[in-house]
């Protein structure tokens, strides 16, 4: 056992195999995101903006800046451009009228919702595979990943 | 019990739930991706390139496209830059002197095996918390998924 193994947790090779299905199903997903997005008229980064508002309700640019890894800047760009295409409306807080948060608009919610259906018929379809018990502890260990990355987000 | 549910195959719930996890998981892990990046010369569409050169052997520019899903242009461009960086080179069939294709070289294979490396020290961090037996679970299952990605893949 080399000095690496020994304060490794778990068996290299499997985490080895585990970070490559990641990547290719990463850049899977990825790519099948692009293609149902070609339907519609927001590009990938809107879609991403569109998914925290529809997901975790109104937010500051600022807040929306941070879960998308932006810059500051950049989300104000995006922002602009979907206030100009009707999806989304600047508003101010009634109890602190310097703070403005942005809301999805009808119209916003409407594709957001549609996109992510069509993700979840992908899903489905590429399951139809899997028997319901697999479903179920496959999602609970997506979760359980997705919590365990949170945490160390936030220690980092 | 809806229409829409007597053909699908799993619980929407599972699904709807294993859909969004699977979309948050693969942000963070682009962001992080990104990050273990900053510290290399390489830049994410090269990562990529690197990567199926590493893990696939050598391949045509053709062949490349199609696995990084870009126009032949596009990959030429990125090999052109990668040869330039003494990444890669374009070697000639022996058997057939009108095919090319494109070879990892030294360099590009050092790269490509650090910063993988490091990508399996982070998932190693977030799965600090699961045993052994669910480590070995979540690979089947990400395996298991990744096969019919690439089954449905060759369908369309």
């Amino acid at each position: 056992m080399t000095e690496r193994m020994m304060y490794k947790n778990h068996d290299e090779k499997e985490v080895a195999r585990m970070e490559k299905e990641l990547r290719y199903i990463a850049a899977i997903i990825k790519h099948n995101g692009r293609k149902i997005l070609k339907n519609y008229t927001i590009t990938p980064p809107q879609f991403i903006a569109l998914q925290w508002l529809f997901e975790h309700g109104d937010m500051t640019i600022g807040e929306l800046s941070n879960k998308m890894f932006l810059a500051f800047s950049t989300t104000t760009d995006l922002v602009d451009r979907m206030e100009a295409n009707d999806l989304v409306k600047r508003i101010r807080d009634t109890k602190d009228r310097r703070v403005v948060r942005v809301q999805l608009l009808a119209e916003g919610k409407r594709i957001i919702a549609e996109v992510i259906n069509k993700r979840r018929d992908y899903l489905n379809t590429v399951l139809s595979d899997f028997d319901n018990e697999e479903v179920k502890q496959f999602s609970q260990l997506l979760s359980k990943l997705h919590e365990e990355m949170k945490k160390d987000w936030k220690e980092d």
